[in-house]
C-alpha cells in the first residue's frame, strides 16, 4: 500500500503545540501560576466532595451546573460587588475553553476577532482553531491602550468579538474603565453586532481602588468578562475558567459548547474550593504586596517596569533577553521570555522564591 | 442607547443546546449510561488520588498526560489484544471533545465529514461546531452498512473524515471488519487524504467473537478509534473519552488542543479507575447478559429489535412512539424516543429496572 497522506488542514502544517516549557526546576517562574498549594483544609474538603460525587459518577453530570454558576455569582458578589443571577454565568475547562464557546458563538468563518497586541498569546490560537481571521491593533509604547486608537481600529476592521484583556498578559496593564466604555461604544456600532470580552484572569491581582469590568455589565449586554479559578485560586490545575454577561450572551454559549462538557469532578472541586475564597484571597493579598515589592526593587536596580496589576512582572530592557532567561535558568529559576523584544516576564513566586530570582538576576544582569 | 444586538452565527439562531431532557424519574434508560454506581473500592481511591492530586493544583497539570496515555494503552493490550505505544493515544473531555479536535484537525471550513444514517445525532452538531460540511450517507433498513454504497458516498463527497459508529447509536449496529477496511480502501483514495474514525464508545459491549476495529490500527495511518470511559467504566460523569491512532494522526491533535485540555484531577480519576478495570469489566458482561436477554423479551412479544452490540436496545415499531415514550415516562420509566421513526431505545439497566420497563411497556404497548 502507498503511503496515505492525512488530510491535517494547511494553516496547521509545521505548527508545535502551544505551551511554555515543562521544566522541572526548583523555582518556577513562568507560567503565572500561584505558588502556594491548597491547604491542607482545603484539600480535605476537595477529597470529601469528590468522594461524594464520585457515587454518581455512572451517571452524566448537571449539563447546566446552575449550583457552580450560583456559587460563582455568591463569589463576584464579594470580590467586586457587583450582584448577578447564576443565568449571567459560564463556566468551562479554563478560560481559553471559555474563549473558545464565545469565539464558536460569534467569531467563525467570514468573522474577524480584534484585540491589541502586546497581549496573551493564545487570543491568536483561539481565532486561528475557530477559523475566525485574527488582527491585532497597537497598545501605546507604555502598554496602555489610547481609546481614541482603539475606537478607530474597531471601526476598520469590523470585528465581531474584541478580546481585551485586564490586566493584560504579559504586561500587567488594567485597562481604566473609561477605555472599555470607549471600546463599548465602538463596539455598538459595528454592523451586525461586536462582543467585547474583558479578560480578568489576573482581576483579583488587581491594586486597591482599581475596579473591574464587571461593574459595566448591567449597562452593556454586549459585553462579556472572563475570570479563572487557576490564578487566584490556585487551581491551574483543577481547569476552571469562567465568565459573566447578559444571559442572553450566555445562552448563545449553551448553544455550542459540547454536551456535559464540565464533569461533575470539576463541579465538585471549584464549589469546594469557592467555599475557602476568603482563606485563598487573603493569599492573594500578600502576593499583591511581593508584587509591588518586585516591582519596587527592579525599578531601584535600574530596570525598566510596566506598571501591573497581576501576578506577574514585565522587566527590561535587555539586549539579548534570551542570555538572562538562559543565566537565570541556569541558576535553578525559570521565568518566561515573552513580550516585546528585550523584555521578559517573571511570576510571582513565594518569599523564598523571589529571593531567589533576585539573586540571580543580580548575578546573570550584574545589577 | 439603542438595543445592541449579539452578533450570534446565523446558522445557530433559534437552535437550542442539545441534550436529552435530565429529568428526575425512578428508572433512567435514556443517555445509555452505566446504571451501576461505582463500588466503595473505586470510590475511596478516586477520592484518595484526587487528594494527592489535589497538594499540585496550582500548578497546571501535565499538558501531554503521558502516564494517562499508558495505562490507556496498558488497558486496550487487556481489552482488545492490540498493544499500543502511549504515544498513539489521545485523551479529552468525553469522546466529543476528542471528536472535535479531529475535526479542527482534519476537517474545518471547505471540507466534509460523512456518515451514515440513522447514527449519532451529535456528529452533525459536531461539524457545526467546526464549521465542517456534514454529508448523511444512508444504512440499510436493517442498519447495516454497504461497503458498496458506503465506498460509492465516499468517492462521489471526498470527505476528509469519516464518522463510523460501531456500535452504532441508536441502533446498536456493530461494523464488520471487512466493511471498515472497504472504507479504509475508499478513503485512501480521496485527494489530499481521509481519517476514518470508527467510534467505540460502545466497544466493550460487543458480543463474544466480535473484533474491534482497533486491530486494524496497525496496517492503516488513516484509522482513529474513538472509546470512551463513560459507558463501560461507569464515568459519564467524569467525561473521560479517548483515542487510539497513529502518532502522527495525535501528533495533530496535540496542535489543536486547547493547552492543558484535561485536568490533573480528570487525570487521576482515570488513571484510578483503570486500576479497577477487571471488576468493572465483569460488570460489563453482566449488562451484555441483561441486553440480550431484553433483546430476546422483546422479540418473544413480537416486537423488532435490532441487533445489538451496544447497552442500549432499539426496538419498534410503533405507530404512535411518542404515545408509548410518554406512556412509559407516566409509569416512571424514560427511555430515548431517537431514531428512525417508529422506533424506541432503551439503555440496559439493573434487573431491577429492565423489569420495570418490561411491564410498564406490557401496559403501555399492550403487549
Amino acid at each position: 500500500m502507498p503511503p496515505v497522506p492525512l488530510p491535517l488542514r494547511p494553516e496547521l502544517e509545521g505548527l508545535l503545540p502551544y505551551g511554555a516549557p515543562q521544566l522541572d526546576v526548583p523555582v518556577r517562574l513562568n507560567v503565572n501560576e500561584n505558588p502556594y498549594p491548597l491547604a491542607d483544609d482545603v484539600v480535605a474538603d476537595i477529597a470529601a466532595d469528590v468522594a461524594v460525587a464520585a457515587r454518581d459518577l455512572n451517571r452524566y453530570p448537571d449539563r447546566d451546573f446552575l449550583a457552580l454558576r450560583e456559587d460563582l455569582a455568591a463569589y463576584l458578589a464579594g470580590e467586586a460587588g457587583v450582584r448577578l443571577a447564576p443565568e449571567q454565568l459560564w463556566a468551562a475547562n479554563g478560560s481559553n475553553e471559555v474563549m473558545l464557546h464565545l469565539l464558536q458563538a460569534f467569531g467563525g468563518p467570514g468573522r474577524t476577532a480584534l484585540s491589541f497586541a502586546p497581549t496573551y498569546s493564545m487570543y491568536p490560537e483561539y481565532a486561528r482553531d475557530t477559523s475566525t481571521a485574527w488582527v491585532a491593533g497597537r497598545r501605546e509604547a507604555d502598554f496602555t491602550l489610547d481609546p481614541t486608537v482603539a475606537a478607530a481600529a474597531i471601526a476598520a476592521h469590523a470585528p465581531s468579538v474584541v478580546l481585551l484583556a485586564s490586566p493584560n498578559n504579559p504586561t500587567g496593564t488594567m485597562l481604566p474603565v473609561e477605555t472599555i466604555k470607549a471600546v463599548l461604544a465602538a463596539a455598538a456600532l459595528v454592523p451586525g453586532g461586536c462582543v467585547v470580552v474583558v479578560d480578568e484572569a489576573y482581576g483579583e491581582f488587581r491594586r486597591a481602588g482599581v475596579p473591574s469590568a464587571l461593574e459595566l455589565l448591567a449597562q452593556y449586554p454586549q459585553l462579556a468578562v472572563s475570570r479563572t479559578m487557576s490564578k487566584a485560586f490556585g487551581l491551574a490545575g483543577a481547569r476552571v475558567g469562567y465568565l459573566a454577561a447578559s444571559s442572553e450572551l450566555i445562552d448563545a454559549l449553551r448553544v455550542v459548547r459540547l454536551p456535559y462538557h464540565l464533569s461533575g469532578v470539576t463541579q465538585a472541586v471549584a464549589r469546594a474550593a469557592l467555599r475557602h475564597a476568603p482563606a485563598l484571597m487573603a493569599q492573594v493579598g500578600s502576593l499583591r504586596d511581593e508584587r509591588d515589592a518586585c516591582v519596587a526593587w527592579l525599578r531601584e536596580r535600574g530596570l525598566t517596569v510596566a506598571d501591573t496589576d497581576a501576578n506577574f512582572v514585565l522587566f527590561g530592557t535587555f539586549d539579548d533577553r534570551h542570555a538572562i532567561w538562559q543565566g537565570l535558568l541556569d541558576a535553578g529559576v525559570l521565568i518566561r521570555e515573552v513580550g516585546p523584544d528585550g523584555w521578559l516576564r517573571v511570576s510571582i513566586g513565594t518569599p523564598d522564591e523571589m529571593t531567589a530570582f533576585k539573586d540571580a538576576l543580580v548575578e546573570v544582569a550584574q545589577l
